[in-house]
């Protein structure tokens, strides 16, 4: 059976507790996170509702590397697992080839084959995930102390699928705090989404195509789909099928969510459709910069009327080949600006006096800070957010995922400038790129006019999230704001069963009209060919 | 030229003071507001405006009979006209019609000459809005005055179409006090609307649909499109025509508004996909109680532990034919219950002790009084939702519009009961109505829930309208939340020439598959042919 962080003792004292903090409405929330920059998302909202008097259990593998066991706001059950998801070792080669195509050949063949690099990873990943939820829904200690526990809702980011096939099983009120599915972006599972104007992810398009472009983008969501249903969803389908009762869905069970916290706003994202039960809470994790360290804010200080940049391409790309490093380290040695770079490998050889190297910096805080000029972001959904949020302009070097469609939306707004690795290393590109950031005072206003837009809004975002996920508790789900539609067979939902039949009867119509004309004229005919013998 | 109200030096007054409430926030709107219901809506909006220190111009015409020319809240514009769109005028002979349908017989033939008839009234009511709309953008005086005036935005009530015109002359931002379009229900303009499960308004259908009610309802969405295409559109097409440049279509400007401001929620209306700047607003109306006048009060408390009923069919049904009131009267003269009773026909024969007739009633103070069991009401949307906001159980007598789809979804909740004029006065129908919704507890818990489900937002709904009236006034539009898909020609918003190209490489490509096989075939079958010769 899983371990339950906490010994019979301070379990009863918690009952005890839960038990007084009902009687101001607090409720009990489990967690099934997901690693890696997901829950550091997760853990800002985990606390925000610990901090509202609500219990908390995270449920976590022996193999989690982010999620502790031990935590002052939640109480955690960490589950066994031999092969577990690192998530980090599956990237880390995938970075490689993306870096090496980038810079190799771009060639429809390279592509394909990062497609089924890609297409297998995926499917290890969900194979792993799969594994994980069997081991939760086949132990029955587990699954009766989770029963007898009377959680309120199942609070998990669905990107990956436990939490989801759990809360079927204990048939809770299910909220996600979500960006991505299975499948792809969340919105597709719920939301009408025309691909004429809602571009894929990856496909690097924006909300207004050409012809071509639309075509690309109608071949990346066919892609998408091949592999969710042929990668992807068999998968979770083998543990539906194994725990649950016939013809339940995996997929339906993932848009039956009460709930949809969406890590996104429309600052942010295109305009597009939506339902009642997506909530917008985009940069719920931002908060105004606190004052910086001393030797760091000396540092920002020294910069004089120039400012600073800061750097950090994310938790994934630590290290990259030495000689783009070394192109980089150049670059910013010829600006008049202080740098601070967040940079793991080795000291780069053209390093200049200006630029400041470390190993983890306070990111938000610098981002806040008065005298930062330009971001220079890999295009994590996180800091492009916190880009937002301060107002800061940026330079994208975007590798995978995401990333591209992240800073792509920046750089639509005008807020930001693009390069990719196979470009960064030539003709000064990166070097122009910043001094055009810099000198060009439209960057900072649109990003200003971002940061204005997002902030002006009737509710903290973080206040929203809380809001709804304690309005799910209070009314047991918020099945009113669901349309169930998506049960109905494709061809049902898209009335193409009621435009046949339609079309049928004015086809019938039609014939008959012809065939009464024609009777008619047939018989005068013969009438007056009768008539004239 | 337009009179406008006021005299120079206070209009010189009032541009000084707009000068110094500019300073905090003060915005100049212009409103383009509709009679009958739609303006008790619009005016409680223009109050809550006036409030917050904004300055509101209203446009009329000499014959508007519900908004005034003098108020504290705005200064008004007066348009002269001659013919004028006196819409109670158009509705009675409808009504009329209504009833003698339902009391006759329902036949197929009567349901198309009723058609017709609204057809007529709604391409006349249209007409003459258009003659409005042509006499303000005619008047260049008016323009100027208009121009000059520089409005922050315009707030229009978009069921009919001169704001929109106006705003886009000005090029103004433009905000929707909605419910309906010209062309039905304000959602299908926007956000898409899949005819299997968003239930046409008039179709009496709900979100869940059997086959041949899917199809009812296709026909019922066919219906409006040929209304709107060929009834409606010309006549506002006609005036885009004549004042704007040529490839202005009507319905684009429609679709461009900033902000919907939409007088429904999902605790009201089925869930359906919706679009970022459509904000939900219902029962921004909605107040809690004051007490009653002592009269009233005094006969409330008379009814003792039965409580009281009340009754109003709206502003259109003041009178009703004599026989159905007379039933009306007898089942409530059989309860033990008090009554009131909106009434301006003559006094039914059968009237009990119980019951008094009033001319007017405070509805929403009647309605939030402890003692008040059972609503009977016509389904207008202000009514319904007082309802709800108050909670109290329903028993319906709609007639048209969309009065008996605004009741079903309180029926489909288990709030409401509803009766046709056809039924009321057959075997005890009405009085059986009223025991079964006073009786049964299920109607009052449900509404209860629903009230409590209304209620628990994190802001008011009124405030929240005024938060996004000043949002699209502090950032001079809400471009961000608008999406222009509509603009794309039908086939390539539904990809349908992606797909067919698509299809077509498919084809080609298995085409040349065959031609190479056979080719390759035909080659070996000669080659052994040639061989064994």
């Amino acid at each position: 059976m899983a371990s339950y962080n906490g010994s019979i003792s301070s379990y009863l004292l918690i009952s005890l507790l839960v038990a007084s903090w009902r009687i101001y409405d607090g409720g009990k929330i489990l967690v099934f996170p997901l690693e890696g920059s997901h829950w550091v998302n997760m853990d800002i909202l985990i606390k925000a509702l610990h901090s509202q008097g609500h219990t908390i259990t995270v449920v976590r593998t022996t193999q989690s590397w982010y999620i502790k066991e031990e935590s002052l706001h939640y109480s955690s059950i960490t589950i066994p697992v031999i092969d577990g998801v690192e998530f980090e070792e599956f990237v880390k080669p995938i970075v490689k080839k993306v870096i090496d195509i980038e810079r190799g050949t771009r060639s429809v063949l390279n592509f394909i084959h990062l497609q089924i690099e890609m297409f297998s990873t995926m499917s290890k990943v969900h194979r792993l995930e799969c594994d994980m939820a069997t081991a939760v829904l086949e132990d029955k200690d587990l699954m009766k102390t989770l029963e007898e526990n009377q959680y309120d809702l199942v609070l998990t980011d669905p990107a990956w699928g436990t939490g989801i096939l759990v809360a079927h099983y204990l048939q809770l009120p299910l909220v996600y705090n979500v960006r991505w599915i299975t499948s792809g972006e969340g919105h597709l599972a719920i939301a009408p989404s025309p691909m004429s104007y809602i571009p894929m992810t990856g496909s690097g398009l924006s909300d207004k195509m050409t012809f071509t472009e639309r075509v690309k983008n109608m071949i990346f969501y066919l892609l998408w789909e091949v592999q969710y249903r042929l990668v992807i969803q068999p998968h979770y389908q083998a543990v539906c099928d194994e725990f649950f009762q016939p013809g339940v869905d995996f997929y339906e069970l993932l848009q039956g969510a009460d709930l949809w916290l969406m890590r996104v706003d429309f600052v942010f994202e295109f305009p597009r459709p939506t339902m009642p039960n997506v909530i917008y809470m985009a940069g719920f994790q931002c908060k105004p910069a606190k004052p910086l360290p001393q030797e760091l804010e000396e540092f920002v200080q020294s910069s004089g009327n120039y400012g600073v940049i800061i750097m950090s391409l994310g938790t994934f790309v630590s290290e990259f080949p030495h000689d783009i490093a070394d192109v980089i380290a150049a670059a910013f040695a010829q600006l008049p600006q202080k740098v601070i770079w967040r940079h793991k490998g080795d000291r780069p050889a053209t390093l200049g006096n200006n630029t400041l190297l470390v190993q983890w910096m306070p990111q938000n805080d610098l981002l806040g800070h008065p005298m930062t000029r330009l971001f220079v972001a890999h295009g994590g959904t996180n800091g492009v957010q916190e880009a937002i949020y301060h107002g800061i302009p940026v330079v994208g070097l975007p590798l995978f995922f995401d990333q591209y469609d992240n800073l792509l939306r920046l750089k639509k707004r005008g807020g930001a400038k693009l390069l990719s690795m196979a470009t960064v290393d030539k003709d000064n590109n990166f070097l122009e790129a910043l001094q055009e950031v810099l000198d060009e005072p439209s960057y900072r206003t649109n990003m200003q006019r971002l940061s204005r837009l997002h902030r002006d809004v009737p509710m903290e975002p973080l206040d929203t999230a809380l809001f709804w996920i304690e309005f799910v508790m209070r009314h047991k789900g918020a099945a009113h704001l669901r349309t169930e539609s998506y049960r109905m067979p494709w061809y049902s939902y898209h009335s193409v069963d009621v435009v046949l039949i339609l079309l049928a009867v004015v086809v019938v119509l039609i014939l008959l009209l012809v065939a009464i004309v024609r009777y008619l004229s047939i018989r005068s005919c013969l009438k007056i060919k009768i008539k004239s013998e």
